[in-house]
C-alpha cells in the first residue's frame, strides 16, 4: 500500500479497518508550544460520526479519540502527535456473506485482484471509516491555522440529487444533519432520504468547502501547486469523483473577459479563480467543490461475480449511509487544513516569512 | 518552490523559465534495458508544441529534445535521464512594461507576493512553455506502457466554450488543430478561434483523457489511490481547474442503482465509475476529465494594480494561445502517463507481480 | 519534527515517549499475503527489552507488542500495519528534579532549545524506549526477508570498553546477556559492567551486524545508495556514533591492490567492501559497524546549567544500562533488516525481478 | 535508480555519466531574492576539479558551470535553479576494452547484474565525474547558510595511508593539492603519491570536515536526525566507507564520565559529541570524519571474470587519482552543506524561528 501518508511536513500517516479494535494516526511536524488536547478535537469528530441522525448510518460510534503522544501538559512537544479511536459497535457477522462474493462498485474486486486477500469486514481498509482519522489530524491543523492566521475552514451541502442547496448562512449549517445552509431545503432533504431508505436506494451529493483569511502565497508550483495538493486530497477521500477550484468545469464556457478577477486596491472584483492564481494562493477565499458518488451498498439486487467468476446478484445488507456525501463535508474540511497547514509550513522554509496576511 | 518534482518511483523534476536559455528535467526511475531516444519523445513535442497552427500562439519553438543522459547504445541504463529543450523564439522586449504591474488572472501577483520577486519574461516560470517538459516525461512513460502492457493513452476536446464535441473517432483527433474527435466541429470551432482573436479575447476548454488496457490494481490507498494522483497531477497543469473521473460531476445527481457498474463473466456492464474503484484501478478504462480556464492574456483592458498599489488597467500583449484548453490534451495524456507509470512501479514493488492484466 | 518516518516504500512511522502510556508504529508497504503474527515480532523484543538482566536497565517491561490493523486471519493484507506496546512500568517521580536542568550529554538540552519545551520524563521522545517500535518493525522485514529470499541478518558485540570480542560462533550470541559470540569474554564482561555500576559510570562499545544471502543488485545511486541509506538508519539509532561498512576506517591504510576483493568464479576472494560497491549489493554479506557512546546518564556528578543559565552538577538517578552499546544489536539488527527490505522493493519497482540471487 | 535527489526542502537532483556530454542538476527550495550566479560556484569546483595538480587523475576539465533557470537579474526567483557542467577531454576508447570484463573493487559488476545494461565509458554514472554537480550544489548552500548564519563548513585530509596529518591550520589547506593542514606533511604526502603512481596502485585517505556557527536546534529526531541525515549525505560519496560524528568510533573505549560534554555558562567544556545530541546540533561544531577507500582503478593486474564468467585478470588503464580521498573534501563539505541548508529550512518550517544562534 504505501499510501497511508499525507503532507510533506505536517504528515498524516493512518491505520485501521472498519472492523478491527481501532483506529490510529500519527501526525508529525507539527509545530511545539501550541495548546492541544482531546477536546479540540471532538467537535469536528462529532460532526463526522455516525449513528446520530436517522439520515447516516445506524452504526453508533462514540469516536471518542485519544491522544497518547506528543503532546506534554496540554502542549504540543514538536515531536509526532499519535492518536486512537476504538471501534465499539462492530457486528461482523452482517458481513461474512460477501466474503466470496465482489459488490459492484465497491472496492471489494479491486482490493482481491491488487493485494490477493481483503479483509471483508465492513470494507475493511476501504470503508468510510477511516476517514474519522483524517478528521481528528484536521482538527488539529484547524485550530493552528485559526488561531495562528486566522483561518477559517467551513463546508456544506450544495447539492443532493436533484435537490440544489445554494449557500444561505453558515449558521445554519451546525443545525441540521445535512450541513444544508438553507432552512428552507430541509424538508425536501429528509423526505429525499426517507424515500431512498424505503427504496433500498442512495443518491450522490456535492459540496462547497471555503476557507477564508489565506495568506498570499501559499503553493509550490509546478507540481505541488495549492490547487494540485488539494485535488490529491480531496480526492482521496471515499466515493469522490470530482474536485474543482472556484468556478470549476464552469470555465470551459467563460470568455477570459468574464472569467478573470479583476484587481484594485482594496481587493478583487470577484473571486472566479477560488482564491488560488499559478498554483498559489492570491488571498481571495479558497473555494473547493467536490461531488460523492451515491453509496454502492444500497438493497437493490444488484448483478455482479464470485470470486470463482460466477455471475450472481446480490443485496447488500449492513448499515450504510443512503448519501456519503452528507458526511463528506467535515472530512473535506479536515483534507483541506492538512493541506494548507503543510503548505504554509513549506512556504515558511523556504520564504521564512508569512507576513503577507490579506485584508 | 521545492515543488518541482512528481511521481514517488517514477519521478520527474524540471525546471526553466519561459524566456531562459533552456528548459531541463530529470526523470528518474525508469526501467533499465528499454530502447529509448529523441525520436520517441518529438512526436508529443510536436504535437504540444506552439507557431505551427493560427489557433495558437505564434510563438515559433522548435522543441527539439535532447537526450543527454541516462541512455547508452539506444537504450535506457536505469540511471537518471536528463532532458533539454533549447528556447529559441524569444522576444523578452514584448514583456519589459509588464515588470511593475499585475495581469489579472495571472501569476504575476502571486509570484511577486510569495517569492518577493519575479521573473517577468514571458511570465518566467508560470508560463505554460514548462510543460514542454512534462510532454517529454510523459512521453517516456507513454512508451513503456505501451510496449510492456499494451496500455494506451489519448486525449481529445470535449467542449470549447459553447461548443461541445462528443466523441466521434481517434482517427479523427490528429486530423485537425483542435484534438477534435469530431471532423463536423471543425468549422465551429475555426470560427470561435478567428472571432475571438478578433475580439482579443479567449475562451475555456475541457477535454477528456481515455487510458486504456489498464491492468487492475494500480492504486495506493488510502492516500495515494489513483485518483487521488491523477486528480494532483492533472491540477497541476497551468490553467486546470476541475479534474473528474469517470461521471464525475454528474454522480452528484445519480442514484446508487445507475451509478454502480454490475459485473459480469466478460467485465462490467458500463463505466460510470471511471475505471477506478476504491482508489485502485478496475481494468475498465481509465477516464479523466478536465476543465482549462480561458487564457488570462487578452487584449481587452483589465483593471489592475501596479506594485505599489496603483490603480491603472492594463492590455497584455505578447504572442497567446487565444484557448490554452486545446494544447492541454497532449500535456495532460502526459501527466497522466506519468502517475500510470509511477503507479504501475509502485504496485510492481508490493505485489511483486502485474498478472492482473485486465480482459 | 517531521522525522519519525524511515523507508521509501517499507516505511515505518513511530511515534511515542518514553513515560507516554504506549508506543506506536505504523507500517505500510508491506507486501500481501505473508503470514504474520505477535508472536513473529516478540522473539526480538524480548532481545531487546530491559529489565531482564542485571547488566541492562531495572525498568521492566514487558513489550508485549499488538498487531491491531494490516492482517487478517494471520495474513498481512496489503494495507497499513499498526502496532502497539504498551509501558507499564513508568515511575516519572524519578525525573521530577530534571524538569530545569539539562542532563550533560543528554538530549534534554538540544530538545528544549529547538521547540521550547520538553517532556522530561524519562527523556521523552529522546529515550531509547522508542527503539521498541523499531525492533518490531524490524522484526516484520527480517521475517518477510528471510522467508522470500533467505536473508539472515545478526549481530554481535564486538568491543565494549578495552574489551574486544571478536567473531567466535553465531551460537554461543544468544546464550549471554551481552551478545558476545566468544563464551570466554563472559567473565570479563560481567566484571567490566559491575565495576561500571559500583563506579556509577559507564561506557561505550561496538557491534556489528552481517546479513547474509544478500540478492546482487539492491542499492539506488547516486544517493540512495546501499551503504548510504544503511548509514542513514544505524546512525539514527540512539548512542551512535560512527558507522563502517566492511573495513570501514581501515580503508584509510590501505592499498588498493590489498584492498580490491577479487573475483572467481565461485565469488569473491574477500570482503574488505563489506558487500556493496557502487552503493549497490554485489552479493557478498553486508558488513555493517557501529560504535555507540556511553550512557549519559550516570551516577558521578558532571558540570551542567539550568533552564535559566545558572551553572550547577548533576547526579543522575533513575534506571539506566550501563552500556547502552549491548542493546544496540537488536536494534541495529532491525534497522539493517527496515533498509533492505526497502530497497528489495525498490528493486523490484524498477527492475522488475530478483533473479540475481547470490550463490 | 530513483535515487537521485537529496535532501527533503532543499532538494538536489542531479543526472549525467563520466562520457556523456554534460553533467546537471536541478535545485529545488532554494530562498528566494538571493545575490547568485556562477561565479559563486566556481570556486569549489576549481576545489574538486580533476587534471589540475600532478598528483589527481590527468583528464583535464575546466567544470564551467552554467545556471540557466532558476535566478533573474543575479538573484534567486524561489523557483528550481537548472546548471550543468560540460565533459570536454572524453577520450572513451581508454574504456572500450572493459566492456566485457568487470574491474574489481569497481561497481562495474553491481550495475551490469543490477540493470543488466552498463555504460561502460569511464565508469558511467558510477564515475566520480558525477560529484561536480553536487559541489556546485553545495556552494549554494553554502554561500546561503554563510550569509545568512554565519556558518562556516570547511574539510581537511587527516591521513592519508600511514601518513597522519592532525589540524595545523585552516590557512595552510588551500596552499597544497592535498588539502593538508600542516605544511610539514607535504613532502612526505607527495612522495607517497610519487611511489604509488610508480607502482601503479592506490591508498585509502581519511578527512575531517568541521561546520562552525550553527545554530542550535538543527536536525529532526528520531529517523532524520542531524548526524543520521549526514551519515547519509557522506557515505552517498564515491569510495566512503566509514562516517563518524565526533570522537567516532573511538567512543567505544570511552566512559561516561570522560565522553560527556560538560556544560558551562558559556558553553560546553569539551566537544566530543561533535556537536549533536539526540540528533539535534547543540552550538558546537559540528563535526564529521569519513574514510574513503583506495582507488579501484590500478595498474597491477587483478583477478576478475568477464561478463560470461570466464576468469582472467585485468590491469585498470585510464586517468585515475591514485588517492580519490583527497578530492573528497570539497565534495563532503558540499554534501554537509546540503544537509545542514536542508534542516535549516526545515526547523524554519515547524518552529518558526532561528533564534538560538551559538554564541
Amino acid at each position: 500500500m504505501a499510501g497511508n501518508t499525507i503532507g510533506k511536513l505536517f504528515r498524516v500517516t493512518t491505520c485501521g479497518e472498519s472492523h478491527g479494535s481501532m483506529l490510529a494516526g500519527i501526525i508529525d511536524g507539527m509545530p511545539p508550544k501550541f495548546p492541544l488536547s482531546e477536546i479540540d478535537l471532538q467537535n469536528d469528530l462529532n460532526r463526522r460520526k455516525p449513528g446520530f441522525s436517522k439520515y447516516t448510518t445506524k452504526r453508533r460510534e462514540e469516536d471518542k479519540v485519544n491522544i497518547f503522544s506528543g503532546t506534554f501538559n496540554g502542549y504540543t512537544t514538536g515531536t509526532s502527535i499519535g492518536i486512537t479511536i476504538l471501534n465499539t459497535d462492530i457486528r461482523s457477522k452482517d458481513y461474512s456473506e460477501i466474503k466470496n462474493i465482489y459488490r459492484p462498485n465497491h472496492a471489494d474486486y479491486t482490493y482481491e485482484k491488487k493485494y490477493g486477500i481483503r479483509d471483508y469486514r465492513g470494507g475493511g481498509r476501504a470503508s468510510a471509516r477511516e476517514t474519522a482519522i483524517r478528521v481528528a489530524a484536521g482538527a488539529i491543523a484547524k485550530k493552528y491555522l485559526n488561531y495562528i492566521y486566522g483561518i477559517k475552514i467551513r463546508g456544506y451541502l450544495s447539492q443532493m440529487g436533484d435537490i440544489y442547496c445554494p449557500f444561505k448562512s453558515w449558521k445554519e449549517i451546525e443545525k441540521n444533519p445535512f450541513f444544508c445552509s438553507n432552512p428552507n431545503k430541509i424538508i425536501q432533504l429528509s423526505q429525499k432520504i426517507k424515500t431512498l431508505k424505503k427504496n433500498g436506494d442512495s443518491i450522490g451529493a456535492k459540496i462547497i468547502i471555503i476557507a477564508q483569511n489565506i495568506p498570499i502565497g501559499l503553493g509550490e508550483p509546478v507540481f505541488d501547486r495549492l490547487d494540485a495538493d488539494i485535488a490529491h486530497a480531496i480526492m482521496s477521500i471515499n466515493a469522490s469523483k470530482s474536485i474543482e477550484i472556484g468556478d470549476g468545469t464552469d470555465v470551459a464556457q467563460q470568455l477570459g473577459s468574464l472569467h478573470r478577477d479583476e484587481m484594485y486596491k482594496n481587493g478583487f472584483s470577484s473571486n472566479h479563480s477560488g482564491g488560488i492564481l499559478g498554483g498559489i494562493s492570491n488571498g481571495n477565499d479558497i473555494i473547493v467543490k467536490a461531488a460523492f458518488k451515491p453509496t454502492s451498498s444500497i438493497k437493490i439486487p444488484g448483478k455482479t461475480i464470485t470470486k470463482k467468476g460466477i455471475e450472481t446478484s446480490i443485496i447488500t445488507k449492513g448499515r450504510h449511509d443512503p448519501c456519503v456525501g452528507i458526511r463528506a463535508v467535515p472530512i473535506a474540511e479536515a483534507m483541506l487544513a492538512i493541506i494548507l497547514m503543510d503548505h504554509i509550513l513549506r512556504h515558511r522554509a523556504q520564504c521564512n516569512t508569512l507576513i503577507n496576511i490579506p485584508r
